[in-house]
């Protein structure tokens, strides 16, 4: 039995290559695929049971009530979730206890694994720091999934006791030793032909262990979206990030 | 209340390190440091509870006897055992249901988290290779460690029903693509100036990630076998591998 | 003064980008964009300086006897140049001294740049091996860029009378460690998500010197072209190879 | 024939080196190893033509003045040179134009080669960062061969016309983008486990291209100190730098 899924945001940037993903996998049926000016009866109409939103954060709220009413499973990539409207949604999920809900603000395997990958590391090691490299063209630094890595690393450390290494630095010109971000020091470089790539580096004594994630194309998100699709039937309630449905 | 831990083998490479690490760590007590020519009952009169093991292949099964009778916890670095060792082991340690004993192969953290990490990884992709670099004075390629992950790999590929992915090579000078090892590429660096490094790839629809490891010292597997010091006393019965005690 | 440029085979993928490329130079005019069914007498009568070639093996030779003719420099990136051909080629500049034509097989600055600095490196070390990476869709390994670099090593060690580093290995699963090529070996590691990548690693007593190239989009090639048509006018008779026009 | 040859520091960390590298190089033959306390005559007595000297800055000096003295080609790999001791040393040899003084302030030719590649590099490139790493034993950021190769760059694009290409950072931690060297972003990572290790990389349109040297060991300024050796009887006068012995 395949799953029947609908797009919401379907012409979309994200929402096309969503709807072309759903098509191609042998276990999922598309069975609507609507944008702004569409009606979203055809959702419901088409019987879908989850439906993926690529929409926009004056949307979704609005598409989450919709679907929470029609009975039916969400995958979520839009952005502009605050914990309020997490609050909210939560309250409409209480009504339907066997529905589900994934938001993630990553849908990139290899991003959120690398991630997983560094906090499980991090109480091993008193050191790490985190390189993050992308195109010239981006406005902040560090990217917001350094960032947060960073803030990974810090907690697991802080979790597991282990307090943060030693750093002999005595002379620093402003800026070499990077930014720091719950303890941990992130550099952020910038360069034409770089795409988006974070490096976590953890070191011991005679010892260095890396992890880097290389994004070079939003396709990559799409096997995470699929995922979700798959598993979110079984996850009743409300789910915040990819990492919680990968098992690990 | 520190650890009270005897070493086995005191004066060999190894063993003189693990003295060293026992001195150094605050929860640690040295009480007694042996080697080939010393009487064993030191361990048992300095009232060790935990013995280090890094002696031979040829003394090692006489010394776990010795320290299963005495009531001692065992850490053993040595290499040679057989799946017919472990049984013996695993009798006399019926006998004595409370204690513990880690046998590891590999005690880097960084080497154990890498396969780990590749284990968990493996299922989300169906492409994976390995690329292992040493000093041009080692003598098998690929190295054990090496292998070893490839293995686990493909096995954890099999096991989530992930059919290993298309390679379209059709034109190949022998040996470029490297050694098959469970389904997985593995390729072999050897040159003046590297240490021990792994490096595993795995590759989706526009992302990669790679797990490295840079070991540059037989110092950087003292904190895994203080680690398993700690650890061995509340963990009766056999564990082999220091993946068992890492609870990721 | 800007240079009058026209292109050849400015309907295919690679001739559209160069015509974008001197459109978007300052210092360049396109005049003519002729591609298959075009009269080529629109990049006379335009009064082209320099002509760009990126057509087909079939067509080359012929748009070479005809820019010769007109008195046009020009710059080649169509392959399927055999030693006849360029022999053939350096017959009709001789009578006309005053044009300069380049051809090459590769307009990727940073690959030019890395195998110029391997060949530059190659005589201080007696050991290198070059690891290149791909995605999964490719046909041949090595690359045809690894295997010219492999062999610009292994010559420029020969001309320096360094014999290549030993080697230890004495058990080796086949293909671990890769093809051998010019006395160097190459690994070929073939991945999704991959692009085209090149690794050459030198190593010494306690050191080792890493050259990458990663490579993302055809893009890439067009500073290298409008060198070539920047340079080609003052460099008279057959040039191969975009290494000699850069002056290193 | 062999060539002749004395060190200076014999009983120091780099001299004993120098001492060992001498005597295992079939054509060098070690004729004297002098430290404080010697006779330096030993080295006048035993015909010596090249003196290799790592000394220390309070001893450099007089021991230059005696080689030139005695007609003997030097090598210098101890460090403390400030200009107005370069203009004297070459008030020296301008007495005996046939003698060859050579000072490096580093011998690993990884990283002269990594400079020398880095500055040819530059002016093919808007943009470029250097990323170095340390054992967090280091006390300054960043490292002096790090800021060295920034300023080169920065200076090799200077020269080329090159402007830095744009950075679109808008919203910055501090500290993120690193430290500005010569218009170069240069950011330290500091961890232990790691030695030294420094990574220069240039990004063009579709494309990177990245210079890497790792150094493990003070046994890779052999290679270096040998090649002066080799190389200083035949280039009179003062050289300052290893690159210029490299011919490139």
């Amino acid at each position: 039995m395949t799953i029947r899924v609908a797009v919401f945001g379907s012409r979309g940037r994200m929402g096309a290559q969503a709807v072309r993903a759903v098509e191609n996998a042998d276990d999922l049926e598309l069975v609507a695929a609507v944008d702004a000016g569409d009606e979203r009866s055809a959702v419901t109409d088409a019987k879908a049971e989850v439906v993926i939103d690529f929409t926009h954060p004056d949307a979704v709220m609005d598409n989450l009530r919709f679907a929470v009413d029609a009975g039916l499973h969400a995958v979520v990539g839009t952005t502009g979730f605050s914990e309020e409207r997490l609050t909210t949604l939560r309250g409409w999920l209480a009504d339907r206890p066997e529905l589900g809900v994934l938001i993630a603000p990553n849908f990139a395997l290899g991003a959120v694994l690398a991630m997983r990958f560094a906090q499980q590391a991090a109480r091993f090691y008193d050191s790490a720091e985190v390189i993050e490299l992308h195109h010239n063209r981006k406005a902040d630094a560090p990217s917001g999934t350094a960032a947060h890595t960073a803030r990974l690393i810090g907690q697991a450390r802080a979790d597991a006791g282990v307090a943060p290494g030693p750093d002999a630095t005595s002379s620093e010109l402003p800026g070499a030793r990077g930014a720091s971000v719950g303890d941990v020091r992130v550099h952020s470089v910038r360069l034409p032909g770089l795409v988006a790539h974070e490096e976590i580096l953890f070191g011991g004594e005679g010892e260095t262990l890396t992890i880097r994630h290389d994004s070079l194309d939003r396709a990559s998100f799409m096997p995470g979206v699929l995922l979700g699709v798959r598993s979110v039937r079984t996850r009743p309630g409300l789910t915040v990030g990819l990492e919680h449905v990968l098992d690990l």
